[in-house]
């Protein structure tokens, strides 16, 4: 099922072999090739190779995470510590060699994590592991205790005529593992909305069964929002192994009472920023062609998975195509997005501060599914496939057509006509770490960073050399 | 390496062929071997036999398990959670029938946990997972806030020069995984006497790795001692990929400043006790074989493979030969410790409170390495050794002649001379989840139970049935 992803061996062979007149197969011809243009994508080829090659022996982007998730770690968007990260980017972004390294920043609605405890008061005393979700309220400062109702699902709350009136609601519901996270969107529908579904009922508080995979006892935390005009209540995830605790529980036929205490606050407008550096292009330098991570992370961990690895991803693809003394025609920008796991407003923000150059973003793509190797590229439209074909065959893997956002970060300008592709990483695990404490640097893979690392390095040199503009007519 | 343990396939052949004149393989003759004693060795083990398939073919370990951490959960030493389950216990135990039920009370020095944090004040700031160790003294209210010096292990604070007053001492150091636990020893000294190693050099408290094999972000907690006359100062453990952050920050060569705060207390005596069950013999009812596990937990899990695993292996191997119909010529007596992890104080108080009738304890063993199958049989006597042997054949596993204690709760009776023998278990991944928040029932599986709690039904029956005393002359 999941393709396993091995190029060096093959790169050892044809590196040596590599000229212009190639032996490199010849990939599904475009409709807009000329034997010229051929000629300069066999060029383009090569080079994205030796960039592969490059990052391949390297450790140009697992050494930037390691700097930023040690030197900085956790990074909660609109705290001090994202300013610090900023610090770090922009010095960072410098010190391999990026130009034009600014902060663009926006203001956001800040929200803080306070005290979070649960307990099971009845019939069986013993503490839960329990995390806040992102803009959550309190609940009063002396907690909430209350009979504690079971939805095995959010469907099941969601169907139900029972009044709830003072009630917390507990809703279950496991997550799926894939490669590609498909679990994730329909599990984490009771993070988003769960707390207003259950106060249209009368519910007082809510506890979901964590949005992850993995059986560790670590709750993961997430962004959820209030419906409009429902009662804000009080929202928290549990760990996995609470989760099934109390299922036990609820087996027995028991009545259930828990006692929660949760103090996050909304702490009015705080500062955040992008974080932006460019290779600037030799030929065409308004062109430009967009590859990033995002900057913040959840307050919980040190946000290496999420979304360290797309940092180091990103600024180490630029790093190899520096390193190599080599300049694109267009512009490669790399940006590190504030404030993404809030609502994408690093995303918005970069929309809206580059609204009128949109039409010059020729591609975008962003890293943010942790550090499993890339096993496709993911790309829809007609214009400039080849391209993405040549990419496909350069890291052997697959060239799946299939809609992209290219990344969260990348939607809002997508939106906006800017053309996106993905390289589709292995998230098998990505969900068991996901927004929990245990996203630490530890469990980043060396040998599927350079993977990843090549793979945007090749991405950004081929898009950023070639004469399509990906945009169909 | 490892052995694996294959009963099943084994038992439903040989069960169909049991009979008096068995073609089960004679084990090496004992000395003591008379023809009638090897038919009565031979009906023995066919009983075992059928214990054995009862056994997998059943829950019963795992069902008690499943009910101790789901009804009781933590059940820290001299708490009210650890006098629940001493209700639990007894319970429990006349539940699948056992008889002279009973609580052995006991006194022990309580200690409870309290506010526990820890984080980098500089160079780079971030928070840090703490746990309090055992017995470990509290900071001022406020917390200690230092410089941190770095030992990467504890051979090196005890080979220092180095004037360590008012500093926070960081002792680093791995542990080695292995089937039979063999890191733990050495790994666990830092735990052990790191507090007053550092405080000899002027040291005001002391971090370590946790002791412990995982990646994930848990502190592992487990007791302490100060050695007399050294400065009584505060020890916590970090959890591993904390101590790696430490690590990486130390690498650059950075000046670290620490703050931290434990608040526990030690609670001044508690109640504590063991709960005592039996299936009285039939012929020599004087004549006892000790089987049990500890009761207590640590308070961060709920105590599942610590050690929940071997309440539920030894209570539910005399569930199968109750549930079986069969009645043993010796006594065989469950034991639940108390107060195990805080210094066996169970195992100390049994000691004490059968002392006049160790001489009839004819062979003891104890559960307490979770939940893994076990895969070699240890005992180190020539009195009884084909009973071992028998034991050993019916398990499919070898028979190593190795000294053991028993278990931690039977070691101060061993020390009396009473004979001890260990179904060894594999812990290969026993110190993942040892004393963290993650010792929960989701991690056991049902399958390895069912093996334990064969081996354990096997190993009291055909002790509980021997002429042998186990005693060497």
């Amino acid at each position: 099922m999941r393709q396993i992803f091995i190029l060096a061996a093959a790169i050892s062979i044809t590196a040596c072999s590599a000229s212009t007149d190639s032996s490199i197969p010849t990939p599904t011809a475009p409709v807009e090739s000329t034997e010229s243009q051929s000629v300069k994508q066999d060029l383009s080829s090569q080079q994205a190779q030796r960039l592969i090659k490059a990052a391949l022996k390297g450790k140009q982007g697992y050494d930037i995470t390691e700097s930023l998730t040690t030197e900085v770690g956790q990074r909660m968007a609109g705290t001090e510590a994202e300013a610090r990260a900023r610090v770090w980017a922009v010095a960072k972004f410098k010190e391999i060699g990026l130009e034009n390294v600014r902060v663009e920043p926006f203001t956001i609605p800040g929200w803080e994590r306070g005290v979070e405890t649960a307990s099971i008061v009845s019939p069986f005393p013993q503490d839960l592991v329990i995390t806040s979700l992102g803009y959550s309220v309190a609940t009063p400062a002396g907690g909430i205790e209350a009979e504690v109702v079971y939805f095995p699902e959010l469907a099941a709350l969601q169907a139900t005529t029972q009044d709830l009136t003072g009630k917390i609601v507990f809703i279950s519901g496991l997550m799926e593992k894939a490669p590609d996270g498909a679990g994730y969107g329909p599990a984490g529908m009771k993070r988003r909305i769960g707390a207003s579904e259950a106060a249209k009922h009368g519910a007082v508080a809510v506890l979901i069964r964590s949005v992850g995979t993995s059986s560790h006892r670590f709750a993961h935390t997430g962004g959820m929002r209030y419906a409009p005009g429902a009662p804000k209540i009080p929202i928290a995830a549990m760990s996995g192994p609470d989760a099934d605790q109390m299922e036990r529980v609820f087996q027995r036929g028991e009545t259930v009472t828990v006692k929660m205490t949760l103090s996050p606050i909304n702490t009015g407008d705080r500062p955040s920023g992008n974080v932006i550096g460019e290779i600037v292009g030799s030929e065409s330098p308004e062109e430009i062609v967009v590859i990033g991570g995002h900057l913040d992370s959840w307050d919980l961990g040190t946000g290496a998975i999420d979304d360290g690895a797309g940092i180091g991803i990103s600024a180490g693809a630029a790093k190899v195509i520096i390193d190599a003394g080599m300049k694109p025609k267009r512009t490669i920008r790399v940006i590190a997005y504030g404030a993404e796991e809030i609502g994408l407003l690093g995303g918005f923000a970069y929309r809206d501060q580059h609204e009128a150059s949109l039409g010059n973003h020729v591609m975008a793509t962003e890293s943010d599914f942790g550090a499993g190797a890339p096993y496709e590229v993911h790309y829809n439209s007609a214009a400039g496939r080849a391209d993405m074909q040549r990419l496909a065959d350069l890291l052997e893997i697959p060239l799946i057509e299939k809609d992209t956002s290219g990344g969260p970060d990348i939607g809002p300008i997508k939106a906006m006509g800017v053309p996106a592709m993905r390289l589709q990483q292995d998230g098998t695990d990505y969900f068991d770490l996901h927004h929990t404490p245990d996203d630490t640097f530890d469990k980043i893979d060396p040998d599927e960073m350079a993977k990843n690392t090549a793979g945007f390095a090749a991405m950004a040199w081929i898009t950023a050399n070639s004469t399509s503009n990906y945009r169909d007519k």
